[in-house]
């Protein structure tokens, strides 16, 4: 596990030595004809721009996307945002003993508490047919997607095992939810909160940066989990077609309206649950996240924030009554 | 075949006899305190409510819904609403030979021209991956399905063998497009043309009524084709995966925008074509049915439709320049 | 507390005697030229509309709104909906010990553990100046009519005690957010939930029927709250600024969106967890009734539900894995 | 008071020499690598961003945000925009005898003739309760305040003065109305017009420049409006509940719709007049403006005005029929 | 002119007789199988539902639509609508000297007052182009229909003389505007305010009652009118291109926004003036007309109004500081 | 006919020398200080932004917007989009043989076939009226422009004699409808499909680039055509009442939705065949060269487009299922 400072602790005009990895480069010409390196380096905490004069022929041939990298170089402003003056650069070698994952965003969690707290939710399912879809989806390479999937580009919980935090999450407001209606199926509403986000997997890519796949663009993280639990229960023998028609519903549905992408609505009590438990569950992540990475700037309110339609207001930690972000911070 | 007048022909306060299918049937009491026995009864044309206040308890041991029944009444005129007043009332027997799709309304195109255009648009298919696909989706039960049902509840086709009707009239418009657009992917569009509603098979009852299934209601006719194509492709060898992602996109996003229930909304040349095909072969269709079935009324104008958001126009037959529709009212 | 059957549990063509509230009367003509009485009467379960041929004028120096009526009359049916053929009828007297709350529906938590849950939360508050405001709103008049407001006049916990059923569930629902999230201001989120709908108990009459009043209909309960939680922190010395704008930020976005009648939308993660919880709260109660309320009739689907705007499916209890409505139907 | 030529007055390439005042600055960093000092100036008529290149160091230990400086440079275009390149700047000094309203935009009408409009405004309402809750409202800072804030940052009446011209226009139309409607409670409606944007003297900051505070932001100018009414209105002896629930209406609704973050909609005929009277006085404002401020430029039409929705057409001033804008451009 | 009691004034179970128009009328049946006659009638005030079972069949073939009859009746209440049971009725003849307009809602205001208006209006048009467009536009039967015709159906300004009266009122507002704002082009802007509603000429018939023209469903009248003032330009010679694109802009653009049906959104100062003043007369003129209709019944609030999207309250005019309706109720 | 290299074909870092058209220039100076000049260029298949550091002074007095001049040059990379370095340039002389036409983005079908099919077309429509209607709109200078305009400035057809292969594509479509649904009223619908964009002649410039002309911007190019439609038939002798107002309709309702700027929505089956066909042949060719101009780059996807608010997928034409775009591209 790489242990260095983070790119987000460096402060303006700080000369820094760091391992970071490359997300994009490109040559560039200036205005005034010269040529140079310009790139895209990033690490656990953040993304930054980098160039680099000198003279970067021999660099060239070694660099490509999602290589690593050892840079020496100062942090400066350019029209507002942080961008890195390369003084010296070279890749990273096996005596680094540096890999990809080091400079992804990663759950705060445990993750093997994580997956402790997961198989304890699947072994809480009576329903024998509901138990045993999720040991088949669950399984092999899928299961281990779903462990280490993030949950989002870059919205709530993008970074690493974020589906999992995020699913986790939506299962403890929906038991909380059981516990006030008894009224609710409770196998069948944990079983849609487990699965309701599984297409991710095959969404998104996690490799070295968090992108969507062709078939994410085309399909949808929606309908491919419709696709793969309706494969599953091919396998789960006399699997009851009321019980697949409800838990299809939960998974389309848990968007809550078709202008959200969902192509039905909510119209049984697990769905009307399973869709606001997600909603809480990732907007507190986002703003959470939204306001913590703008906190150490000046000011009590973030950047505009697209999905959000508004800034956000950072409390003032020094206020006594405010102080819950204090002590943890990014 | 049965050969009686249409109820849409009978003119207010004619006498009548006639075969008609029960729609429903209830005992209902007038606020002066006397029970009747009220009724929605049926034929290929209309869907017309109706009373019967003589001694009907030994009617009501025989009757049920969806059961035929031979009628004499006086057509009435209730709050602008035409009424049946039943002087007599008996259930058909064997021997009045009528049946269920008597009292359908049905496509005025015939069967098996639709079905031999059917066969010739499958057999232009040139990929074998689409074709294969295509034999394997059109066979036994699904394939008679997809000939018979119509394409929707009471806006477009509306009508037995509304959906090959349909089908057809949209895989006319895209051939058109691949004329005037040679750089469109003839084989994957013409195939996504034929599948785009065929979950209406799953969606629709066209027994008796056309009313939507659980199954649909919960799930919908787009996400139901996918899990349909996406079944069938399992037993089609080496199916390409970009065609497969081409040909599930065309599907999920053919009715073009989110808050129209498509989970994805169209990027590709196929998909846009796709869903401007589908929207002109439908509105179309649900216009002039909507004009026709209220030409022989007074006025130019029908009554407010609520999914047109407006009246249509009836134009004046008796003008030289608008008798188009002269001929061949309904 | 009157003990009889309710009018939920009443069958078509059956006779009943039973004590029911007048919720509106007046007398009528017929299209014949006849008049009668026509009433709306009420218990816990129902609103049902009546009417009465017998000569009544005798009756009439003596009912009015929200008096309650000894009935003996028929359920019958109007047009599908249900109506009381009244036999005789005379208003209630003080030896028929019966009183207005016993024909207002009513939460089927017991209110004394609510009354204790709701203290514990507010005992749970450590900042001050909160603390302090919460004593100074919730007491006397104001504390009475927080206990046994509805929420709402007809969507989500429409009955007596509803408001305080539904800000306990709020305030779970806000803690389990605070366990997940330290970041949270836990005092302020609480007060926020404890207090987001406090401006019901002017916003809604509930002595005998659940009505709007005209301040209600002028201000709204956004506002309502705003100005009441204003005029509280004159009398908490020091309060200070930043926290009362953080909290009636709170109050006043806690409905999400403009349109949804919130002035401002949520700026802090204290006010994105309280939209979201209320809506979980709220939107799962409103299902669940819905659902429940239509269990013992034919069919699947309830009737069209305009704020959920879709009908809702009814699970089979009979199936081994839709039991858990079952055993607490209303 | 400054007497000098306008920003707004510069040509392309001219060399000036002017007191201007220092909206925001920072040191940057070019792609080169020097360092250079960056500005925003503005004076009554522009804001312009400006850059010194020179040995700036000794300059930043006397600068900062809000102070005036002495600049001479030279009016540059960067990327369309202007730019000052500044050639000598120096810090004022009291014997400058410039302050910092010299360099904020103000209302063309003079500040007396308001005042005594304002005053004639409120000594013609004849109701008590409303004529003593102005007197209470509208004295000391707060008067001092609405006499001086801008109605809006950047869109309509955005400078000094700026809510008491645009208060008095909104009387005047509503004035009108009562002429035409002499139904209209003309006390109400006045005294509605009078204080539905008094709530901007909290909202904005207007000492150096326009800004939001962060109680604007949290609270919105329309309940800060409604919570000091009803502060007011407990120093009103017996000020009549009806009478402050239809003046509270009238200040809630004043924006017109949800969406415009007004929580309820105008429900009474004084609401609606106060809804339009305001939007035809703020918006022919904000059009004249934004034609105004680009009558020099070359072409017919403005840029993109993102209020607007589109470009506005500047009319031909040289054409007889237009030109009413031709004697007096800013 | 007809000097009788209104139907408005007629209470309850009130026997009158009256003459009144025949809106519309029909036989229809019982349930109980009797026929009978069901008419529509009018006055000044109301128009309400009537029914006749007495032998109709004399009167049948003397009765049309728009034919003034005699009336003897009772005023009866039909599931809270009022309704009249005729006694008696026979056809007018010449000696009753009664005729159509003295049946339709009329403009309170005097006509030769209003033309005489109008009429200065016009002459203080300077522009020579716009004054002959003007007189051009104005003459014949032309302005004679603008003198009469209303501005709607049932909105606002909805009765006879109703577009002259609207037109005033916008012109008034357009004015007061102008004092305001002196670089309005107050000839264009006026020209304008005059012509802009102008299309209800031809898209209302307002003979016996108001209802829409094909050609004004079909085209509408923003597009009407702009096709008369082409024409009618063509007979001004040399009128100036760009003022005659101004010009129908205003037109055009006048309903503010496209979903408003206006094909373009104004853009420029003249334009965005015209809308809002349109927009502050009209919605005036239909609030108030809402409230006066149901100002004598029992409650604070008005019937649900679905272009209000709202309920109005109606003040309480024994409040001494909300008697401004008083005097002159409709 | 000029024939050279087309801007499209040349690489990153080639050099060339080529005719282009100035689109645009002006003079600018560096952060640094220096100055130069900046242009837009085009040829027919781009539009290119370029800048010249060498004395250029003496090029001043010769270039002008809309005028050819000769380049040489290379192309650079600057922030992700093109960009051209020019070494010398001068204006072209008649000797060079080049003209504007040259310059512009042209149809690739043959203008004669479309003229052919066009003639043909006109000479289908029977009805006498309608055909000497479509000769007078159809003849001299506006003729010529029909001929010769785009359908617009950059979205669908958005070359020189689209407007022309646009109606045609519309025609084909709205023929195959006819074919399909014989109650259209065909020399209607045909006639409205030659005219439904024929406003597009006065709406756009198309003689150097693609402009909006100020008609355009104030009117519409739906208006426009209303307005000349109905001044043609002013010549068309007896042209019968309600043929017009159907025709105008088509007209006007062509985009379908009050939002889309039409003024009425389609309320005849004409009207709504003809919106459809128009979304079809639009939207079909406005994605299929959104993708073609991209297909020549590195990945699947196109940059994001808003007009289709999403990016679109580029078929892999390695693919032997995808090879369509293949032997076509630009």
């Amino acid at each position: 596990m790489l242990n260095q400072k983070l790119l987000s602790e460096i402060n303006k005009d700080e000369e820094f030595t760091l391992f970071l990895l490359i997300n994009k480069y490109e040559t560039k010409t200036s205005k005034t004809g010269s040529s140079y390196l310009s790139l895209e380096l990033r690490d656990k905490s953040s993304v930054i721009s980098a160039y680099y004069w000198e003279n970067y022929e021999g660099l060239l041939k070694d660099i490509e996307q999602n290589k690593i990298v050892k840079v020496n170089g100062v942090l400066q402003d350019f029209n507002g945002l942080p961008q890195i003056k390369i003084k010296r650069i070279r890749v990273a070698t096996d005596e680094d003993k540096v890999s990809v994952e080091d400079f992804l965003p990663v759950s705060q969690r445990v993750l093997e508490i994580m997956i402790q707290e997961f198989n304890d939710v699947v072994n809480s399912i009576h329903n024998q047919y509901l138990r045993k879809l999720l040991e088949e989806i669950f399984s092999g390479k899928r299961l281990n997607d779903f462990f280490n999937v993030p949950a989002g580009s870059n919205w709530h919980h993008a970074y690493l095992h974020g589906l999992l935090e995020h699913t986790l999450e939506v299962v403890k407001i929906c038991e909380l939810m059981c516990e006030i209606h008894p009224e609710i199926n409770r196998d069948l509403l944990i079983t849609g909160a487990l699965l309701h986000d599984f297409g991710k997997t095959q969404e998104l890519n996690y490799d070295a940066s968090f992108n969507y796949t062709d078939k994410g663009k085309l399909i949808g993280h929606i309908t491919i989990c419709a696709l793969e639990v309706e494969k599953a229960i091919l396998k789960v023998e006399n699997f009851p077609e009321d019980l697949k028609n409800q838990l299809i519903h939960l998974i389309l549905s848990h968007q809550g309206k078709l202008e959200y992408a969902s192509p039905v609505i909510p119209k049984t009590l697990e769905a009307i649950v399973l869709y606001h438990a997600d909603e809480l569950s990732s907007k507190s992540n986002a703003y959470k996240y939204a306001i913590k990475s703008e906190m150490n700037k000046n000011g009590r309110w973030t950047k505009f924030i697209k999905l959000a339609d508004t800034s956000l207001y950072i409390p003032d930690v020094n206020n006594e009554f405010n102080n819950s972000f204090e002590e943890d911070s990014i």
